[in-house]
């Protein structure tokens, strides 16, 4: 759950619902909302890509905006250890986009929907008055002893991301600039959820907490410390060739995994990872004991020494 | 699952999707998707409302159009024989919107929600460019043999309605007028799902099929006989006072329930009905067998004879 603008209004209406029955479903603050039946958990994500704000129609293809409306959405499944099942989708389109633009629209969001067997099942079409709306539901499946949450981290875990970072927030730029076909550019207009890596790592019992690389990992590790109520040190980050330290930190959209795993199996866990998927995974730094009640993300120089920043490390935002 | 717009567009959708696995959801053609889990069933459904389309905001308050966004939602729960639990908002707005209107946007939907006790459990918040975009995602419950689908039609059954019809119809004469505070405006600006109800009859073995009445019974019939195989005609219609036969049969968004009983326990159920809710359900017509291929409502006249219009009759369309 990602939520923009009004900070103020957000933190309403959890006050408001707080007071609510749970209906079974289980707390705020991750990926998905977590409903267990039993020994199995269901899981539920909706985010919201518009025209303007989450991508400008003169920049993306119509296959690549249905593509990345799907692929955003189940990374937040994948970032539970979840199986992504089926999707509802409900579109808003300005009269002019029906016919061809919708078509390709549909042919993006339907490459992705088949790469990982997930259905669509339900939503709504409707016409806007100006602008692309998109939004999408997506529902995962998962035994309920695979769920990864974000506030599971311990200290003395590993730090972990199942990629290279930063190349979006390089694609970005390139976009801006006109330039969309750059290697980079396509990683950003048609990102890859890292699908069957979360439902592996979901497995996996040494895996303590987890989220998707959505906002970038100085914002999305850091909603991982203030649920685990822990602090972290990072001391290297696997930037994608061509990125500076400022696009694997703060650079949003890369859709990797980030998790920390406890120490003692995290060795053994990245040699499973690098046979399984055939590709490495990174560890990026350590989870440690908070100083009082503040959760810092520190970066270790090379002298050894730990700098913080009392400010946080800033965020990502759509353009 | 309602769509407007390209007819074209939606059933491209449906053959691009109909070869993919169901992973375990139940086939389409109703107002919620269904999965089965065990004994239990979950039932889901995404409706977007959209300024200028679904609502203006010069008529409506911020409060109605959050009321109304669950309302519904939830009433397509209902329309299951479900209990809605949980929903996901995503909502898009204007920087002006955030704010006064928000708020108050949030108290209309959680004074929905807090009536039947569902939680919110997920969505998103983001800035639009112009225009006010409101997609919900609701979730419900119920044990597996409660399900009621618009298929299960027979000849003979009793089709009934929960309600009065055609109030909604002309509270939007009336709010296009600028008579905003009406009887029948509010009706149509802060609709009342049967949620109860809903429930109550999806454990009632002799309701046959069942759909809520979003596009007007001349429309929602209409799917109900088409995913049946089945005619019906039509004796009688509850208008609400001060409607027009027209109002009651082609009206939308009167968010009542229709259903087929089986005839052998329609009297009874009615009974039952009135004891429980304390007002009545209405026997509109009955089911009866096609000709050929061709699914038809026909109006019964007063001297017996039965009326069929070749070409349908008309749906409802929002302004």
């Amino acid at each position: 759950m990602r939520m923009y603008g009004e900070f103020d209004f957000i933190e309403s209406i959890r006050d408001m619902f707080a007071r609510m029955p749970k209906n079974g479903f289980e707390g705020i603050g991750d990926d998905c909302a977590v409903l267990p039946i039993g020994d199995e958990a269901l899981v539920f994500t909706s985010d919201m890509l518009n025209e303007g704000v989450h991508f400008l129609t003169d920049k993306s293809t119509a296959y690549q905006i249905g593509y990345k409306s799907l692929m955003v959405n189940i990374s937040d499944v994948a970032a539970m250890g979840a199986k992504p099942v089926a999707t509802l989708l409900s579109l808003a389109l300005p009269q002019e986009r029906f016919g061809e633009w919708s078509a390709d629209f549909m042919k993006g969001y339907h490459a992705a929907s088949k790469k990982y067997g997930v259905k669509l099942v339900g939503g709504d079409t409707t016409k806007s008055e100006s602008g692309v709306y998109v939004s999408v539901t997506a529902i995962g499946r998962a035994p309920m002893a695979n769920i990864k949450r974000r506030s599971g981290a311990k200290s003395g875990d590993v730090i972990m991301v199942t990629g290279e970072l930063g190349a979006s927030a390089v694609g970005l730029r390139d976009v801006l600039e006109g330039k969309l076909t750059t290697r980079n550019a396509k990683i950003h207009l048609q990102p890859q959820a890292h699908v069957l890596e979360g439902e592996w790592l979901g497995r996996q019992e040494c895996v303590h907490a987890m989220c998707d690389v959505s906002d970038g990992v100085a914002s999305d590790l850091q909603h991982i410390l203030d649920e685990s109520k822990k602090s972290a040190v990072i001391s290297s980050l696997p930037g994608a060739k061509g990125t500076t330290w400022d696009d694997a930190f703060g650079g949003g959209e890369d859709y990797k995994l980030l998790l920390t795993v406890d120490k003692r199996y995290a060795d053994d866990l990245a040699r499973r990872f690098e046979a399984e998927f055939g590709k490495p995974i990174y560890i990026i730094g350590r989870v440690v004991k908070p100083n009082y009640d503040v959760y810092h993300i520190g970066i270790e120089q090379e002298n050894g020494k730990v700098v913080y920043s009392s400010a946080g490390w800033g965020g990502y935002t759509h353009f």
